[in-house]
């Protein structure tokens, strides 16, 4: 069973319509939120869609990010302070138009540095295949572990 | 010398507002545009600001991929099927609100992959502080570089 | 089930000596291989200790690089112009001495790219907790996947 | 003018052979060594030669990870804990045999972090064909920046 989250999905929702404009912009909502992992959505936006069908490389970044931030949060609470200090995405298929979801999940959560994984995925796929791969770093405010 | 861009700073600033849509939302725009280098600015934009006074780095990656594939345009010329494959972000400093710049140089133009940089610099930095550090890899259509 | 590897454990670990010197020096071992996974070790070996008690990055690199190789091959069978493109390692804890293991896998396998995932483990660890995350892509010669 | 190393390169060559027993099989040295940037030669060395005429990933990778610790120690002195969080390599083109070189420089030195460059040159090549790029982040323990 995981351990009970830091901050509930409907405060962390607060959190970025408050302070993450971009995921204000993009409707990113965080749909389940624990320890363990956290799963975001980023529904089927006009301004995600790129012609050819498919969707916008920065949005899938975006999405990301807030769902590793969402991770984080839930493990060490509501510290503003934790900050992206490297994003890698692979971008491994191109997603159909649609909803995308990201799940986050921790690597290693240290004393300065929590380091997380998250894998995207699409709704017009099956719910196994990955569109992309994400690694992210953050560094915590001292103190915020314990 | 720079050998001369096989598009136009107009032509890709077109091209931009007709395929990614990201780039319109925060109008970004390309500067100057050759073979050797793409400068592409991210002018300040309400929904790209956070709470504290810094950007949104959701809007640096953005930025950072539309310089990218920049500059392998002005290499390639207009080859829609260049994709970004891999984005690596290293943020350096909190940019103060205002614009941001995005210079993008190749480290190699292959004849299946693009590996590029880029460093983004904020308009309230003295014009040196990289305020993030971004590396992306490309794949290339069959039959693009000569 | 997984689908039957493309090159057996006993022929990868056969070319590994031949091909790979690195691999050869620091006596990296292929345990077990098939479609879904490679499994290699490396044994604790005096050329990898560092003063303190732990284990060299670079030794971890180049485990995690014949990982990545190896379950690749196990898909594509033994194409010797599949060659790393890119490959980023998170060091999160320090391995104490002892033998590393390292279980690679796919996320995906393109017609011109494969892009794997590789967890690193010590045999100190409780068999749960991984000392490093990697992900590497290869390029694969055109006519190698079906 | 640079400002002046707080350790000389025989001083980190010595730390090299002492600590770093990869550099020592590999007989990686510090050629030069400054606040700017560090430069180290990965000799030619049978053990890295790999069938076909060109040198093994994971050398580049560790004489990298030893250029990083040069730069970093040149502006913090001789700290032990500095360690590597992450590394990227971008694998540009195949060198071949003969030495390598390996430039190293600061992007960021915050606090606790600090953020690397490195482009790694063949001596067979130009002087001006990087033969792979390369990313690192650094922990640094608190206190060693001033």
């Amino acid at each position: 069973m995981s351990a009970r989250s830091q901050i509930s999905t409907e405060e962390f929702n607060q959190l970025m319509r408050e302070e993450l404009p971009f995921a204000r912009v993009f409707s990113i909502t965080a749909i389940q939120l624990d320890c363990d992992a956290a799963i975001l959505c980023a529904p089927q936006h006009e301004d995600s869609l790129r012609p050819g069908g498919t969707i916008s490389g920065p949005v899938m970044m975006g999405l990301a990010d807030a769902a590793l931030y969402a991770v984080i949060l839930a493990n060490i609470g509501k510290v503003e302070l934790a900050v992206t200090t490297n994003l890698s995405i692979n971008f491994l298929r191109k997603p159909a138009p649609g909803d995308l979801f990201c799940r986050a999940t921790i690597l290693k959560l240290g004393k300065r540095l929590a380091v997380c994984e998250a894998r995207i995925y699409s709704d017009a796929s099956d719910g196994e295949t990955v569109v992309a791969h994400v690694t992210g770093t953050y560094s915590i405010p001292p103190g915020s572990v314990g």
